[in-house]
């Protein structure tokens, strides 16, 4: 089946009143189909892969890996992508920006957006554009251990290649929170994608939020990062050890400290214990919520950024908003993927949010 | 990334002593993946689907069907090719012949067979061969609604033109059951393919073993179907419905007294209430295993077959077989998709089994 229509100016589902109508949150990052595979612990070691880390790796890896997991499932994925479905899912309205190509997995992954009710504004390259590694919608591998933790394996293809001109100043202004995904600081051309939507996002009076991604992701840019959460961030997602990354603190006491004094807005998780918020009052622990049965952590962070952000768009304040976020974390945890399968937005109104 | 080596004469995983090893049962039938999604009732009723059947569907239907249905899962399908990772997951030595194309699915496909453990014999054909309906990596659409039932739209692609010529005469020949989907019987080429395996098999002294696949596939080749059972079968798969149509019957019980007239080896199955087997002595009824938990009732009667082949392929009695057979079917129906989740050897061992 061909692509679906995904860059055809019609307003997202029914929001629609003929015009550009305000989105609460546009997202940019890697367009990533996922191939998740249960996999002993010994395939990690024998893979020298880290455990609950992400790898870049290329094409060779990409298919070593591959031939090393078992049999597996394809499910859309994408750190800001599972975020603004989750969003979506949750009765919020959003956006998308990243890049695929006119392949199957390009194909599912703009179908799984739309079909989630996300706008998509996806760049598109041919099957046989660029070179070996920049060709074809970008895939990762996602091996979950008997422990629910996840590794991944990430081979960006055509992904890698989002550049400054496939940032859609339309599509970036309506939104009225820029979501951006650390990830795409990894190459080049896609920090300048980035730098090209915050400067559209300011130019609209829009508020700009940043998720951290990967520990060794901040390793690999922490001054950029930093100079970046400075300058330009309003709201900041980490987790324990990114947050300990980025200011190089020894402990996770310090590194709240630390983000504290930045006067940004930062929702730092730390898993099964739940998520600290620092704003205007020292931090304020949110404790996580109960998930009967966890099968599988992929996409939990990208999940409590949906619920953060949806709050936050809709009049809750940060605290509430996190409260929010790790609902949608409990739920996202309980099955196999990073999406959304239950209805969020029931679940938001079961327990007094929406 | 690229296809995986699938026709490399290699013999499979860890059985080789370096020539021809038998193998236990080698399928052949449509090489698909599954699109999964969940979906309300009302989305069936306006895309006039029939509840619980598959329909076969040209390129815009497809097209139309998957713009309707939600956010998906990808997973490797195929009602023979479910069979046959079934047998290996219990420990069988099991082979695949099938036709997938050069895309991101064929190698979905072809990853998953040999990571499950078969020995895989796929035609390869180029992305962009044959016309559009017969073009790319075949697929289904599996819409999943509330009470677990499945309601499947199937463009075959590429599986379409599975051919005589692409029956690997080595590779049949070493299986001891030779096991056919009827989905096959939907496509001339298709259905001379069958012939020839057929005729492979009986060269080799191979049993062969067919499954009806649908009622309504049935109903179109109802008398070439009987004639191929009557003079080539040797153990017969059947849902209730499919053998109602296969003898005319008015009811099951006409069926069952219809299917014991013919001598073959049968195996009936009638949802949760388990199976009928009529072999050497009448229908003996062995009831279903207890699913605690039933989420997706796709696969389940592949499943069956897998047991039930593994167990006569092991010096089961028929009945015994059965009774593995409904473990198996019950382990799959516990979650989204057709392939085995479990350690179905673990399963069958814990049973008493093997």
């Amino acid at each position: 089946m061909p692509l679906d229509r995904f860059d055809d100016g019609r307003a997202p589902l029914d929001r629609s009143g003929g015009g550009a109508v305000p989105l609460d949150v546009v997202g940019m990052g890697n367009a990533l189909v996922d191939i998740l595979a249960e996999v002993p612990d010994r395939v990690l070691a024998d893979l020298s892969l880290v455990r609950g880390s992400m790898e870049l790796v290329d094409l060779r890896r990409a298919e070593d890996i591959y031939s090393a997991v078992g049999a597996a499932v394809e499910v859309s994925g994408g750190s800001a992508a599972n975020t603004v479905a989750g969003v979506a899912a949750l009765g919020g309205a959003s956006g998308f920006v990243g890049k695929i190509a006119d392949d199957d997995m390009g194909n599912v992954f703009a179908h799984d957006m739309r079909a989630s009710g996300v706008e998509l504004r996806a760049a598109v390259a041919g099957v046989a554009d660029g070179d070996a590694e920049s060709r074809g919608t970008g895939r990762s591998i996602i091996m979950v251990t008997g422990d629910a933790e996840r590794t991944m394996a990430t081979h960006l293809g055509v992904s890698s290649t989002l550049c400054a001109a496939d940032v859609p100043e339309d599509l970036v202004a309506r939104g009225g929170v820029l979501y951006l995904e650390g990830y795409l600081w990894d190459r080049p051309s896609a920090k300048e994608a980035m730098r090209r939507a915050v400067e559209i996002a300011h130019d609209h009076d829009r508020s700009v939020a940043l998720s951290l991604s990967d520990s060794f992701c901040v390793e690999r840019h922490r001054k950029d990062l930093l100079d970046l959460v400075l300058s330009d961030v309003d709201v900041l997602f980490a987790n324990e050890e990114e947050l300990r990354s980025l200011f190089s603190a020894g402990t996770f006491d310090e590194a709240l400290a630390d983000a504290e004094e930045t006067g940004v807005l930062v929702a730092a998780t730390c898993g099964p214990r739940g998520s600290f918020v620092i704003g205007g009052r020292g931090p304020v622990e949110v404790p996580a919520a109960h998930a009967p049965h966890v099968v599988d952590k992929t996409g939990a962070g990208d999940m409590y950024a949906s619920g953060f952000l949806y709050g936050l768009t809709h009049g809750s304040d940060p605290v509430d908003a996190a409260h929010l976020g790790s609902l949608c974390a409990a739920a996202v945890i309980g099955h196999l993927g990073a999406r959304p399968q239950h209805d969020l937005a029931e679940l938001a109104r079961a327990e007094g949010f929406v």
